[in-house]
């Protein structure tokens, strides 16, 4: 249906293996924003990297690495499937600043400065209360600036949020949410918050997770394409993208993993409970990036013109990104 | 002097400030080959990365980082000072195999498979016995070979640099060491080393090191260019380069990190002694990097045409690092 469009996934994290890759090819995915890690340190990352690495060897005819925009066309004309790399938290930094651009360096293009909790830099969307951004912070977010690391703040609280958007020089993103005005969740972003980010050349993805969702795993694919549709009408098509945060074929202990890291002796639920500890059941329209066709014809039937369908498919994405990855000096 | 020619000197480790890097530039040299680790774990080669980036950040109308032998024309065209890194031991990768494709792309260039001690990959030359390279060793031989990482013997034992020369399928460096036959120690090579890095298109680097040369700090000029001019008789001046092992500015307490790293209770000595325990005096005509014009004078006084010297003084790391830094895949 989109052959000949560029179409990314603004946030997956998928169990990662060959046949996994030949089922986002086939999906007609361009490319795909990679999860690298949840809560694993500097040295942590390094070996998520080199499994990568592994990965992009013995798979070098499905998949490939994407360091800059242009090695997106280049997997769009090899009809490969091009992967970047973004850690959900600021874990891979440890507490040091050189390592922003050591990281950048590595492959590491887009980083949340939360997860949940409180960081190091700023507050995560489940603390209770939210101070803002941290001294660390302020310097992080100038240090990604200088070096094109893409500011993400998908989990982050509101006010960390607000203030990362007022004080990044460059665009960020929310690579992963939908607006609260959609589904109130703690991980939806307010009306203010979608204004802060757009009203500065940000990109908001929506997610397919069901628990970000009306109606969860309920939610209908016009449902879905009318909360698009609303945001654009309010504050502009260019602006959105998606970011599904599949997961897919991951066991209980990745959601674990996710939810818990290191930093918790009891279980905690996220955006579950303990009587509903497990992943959310699939969106029948969207049961892997396949889905991806499904939401490109739900825009259109609810009245996107063919060049806003492939803008928030793909080019939104596109365009953020080539903007924001170039260093500054 | 030479003010056309690219200078390379294959190994220096300074106390690097702009102050030295500013000393550098007047010299003429045009890239150095910095020694980044010698003991650091993977996870403080980051820091020392970032190290690194700073000064690179602050010093950027005198130095540049080189990641390629084009780098190196792009600094003598800008009349800057390129740097490539290497490690003097494998600690960078711990024990991790991926790690060396990691370290290759964030800029290491050139490893050493020991530091004087038994490593996890082969045996240093102050080792009583060399039980040749290690089944990791091997591995890592191959994996350096594939993502174009330079394997470097200097601090190596006998058999195991035979051992990595044969398995290696791409030439070899030992980047600052002398032949035994002008010097008798246990860091210099022997003939047999000599002819088997040569046979497989290895380069030698001289060193200045006084430890490593007949008459130490009192080694003239013309002794040291008596002895690059014998090797270069016997196995060929292609093979033949400088790698000074200069430690300009260095405090005792990096000599004494170089020589005991975290493995020794009671202070090793390295090359000097309890009652020489200290730098070894400078020698007259190498006081720093300007003294690669004595050298550069003193070939050309020994017999070397002009051809010849500039091999030896850059061209032939410059050609030896084109081809060894290229990826097989």
């Amino acid at each position: 249906m989109y052959q000949n469009e560029i179409i990314i996934d603004g946030l997956q994290y998928c169990y990662w293996d060959r046949s996994y890759f030949q089922s986002l090819q086939k999906s007609g995915v361009t490319t795909v924003h990679a999860t690298l890690v949840y809560h694993e340190n500097a040295r942590e990352t390094l070996t998520r990297f080199a499994e990568w690495n592994l990965l992009f060897e013995r798979n070098a005819d499905l998949i490939m690495p994407v360091m800059s925009m242009d090695d997106v066309r280049e997997a769009k004309r090899l009809g490969k499937v091009g992967i970047f790399f973004g850690a959900q938290n600021c874990s891979p930094i440890d507490d040091e600043i050189g390592l922003v651009e050591v990281m950048r360096k590595q492959g590491l293009l887009i980083m949340q400065l939360t997860y949940n909790n409180q960081s190091l830099l700023a507050t995560g969307c489940y603390e209770k209360d939210d101070a803002g951004m941290t001294r660390f912070g302020k310097q992080v977010i100038e240090e990604m600036n200088r070096v094109g690391m893409v500011i993400d703040m998908s989990h982050s609280a509101e006010r960390s949020t607000l203030e990362a958007i007022d004080l990044s020089s460059r665009p960020i993103c929310i690579s992963h949410a939908n607006p609260t005005k959609a589904h109130a969740a703690l991980r939806n972003k307010s009306g203010d918050v979608i204004q802060a980010l757009t009203a500065r050349g940000g990109l908001l993805g929506f997610s397919l997770y069901p628990f970000h969702l009306p109606d969860g795993s309920k939610c209908s694919l016009d449902t879905f394409c009318q909360m698009i549709a609303d945001t654009a009408n309010e504050f502009g098509v260019e602006h959105l993208a998606i970011g599904s945060d599949l997961c897919l074929n991951q066991p209980q202990s990745v959601l674990d993993w996710m939810r818990n890291g290191k930093w918790s002796k009891s279980p905690d639920y996220g955006e579950g409970s303990a009587s509903n500890a497990g992943w959310p059941a699939a969106l029948p329209w969207f049961p892997d990036s396949s889905g991806m066709n499904n939401i490109y014809q739900g825009l259109r039937d609810i009245g996107f013109n063919e060049a806003e369908v492939t803008a928030v498919m793909g080019r939104n994405w596109l365009n953020f990104l080539e903007a924001g990855l170039k260093p500054t000096h």
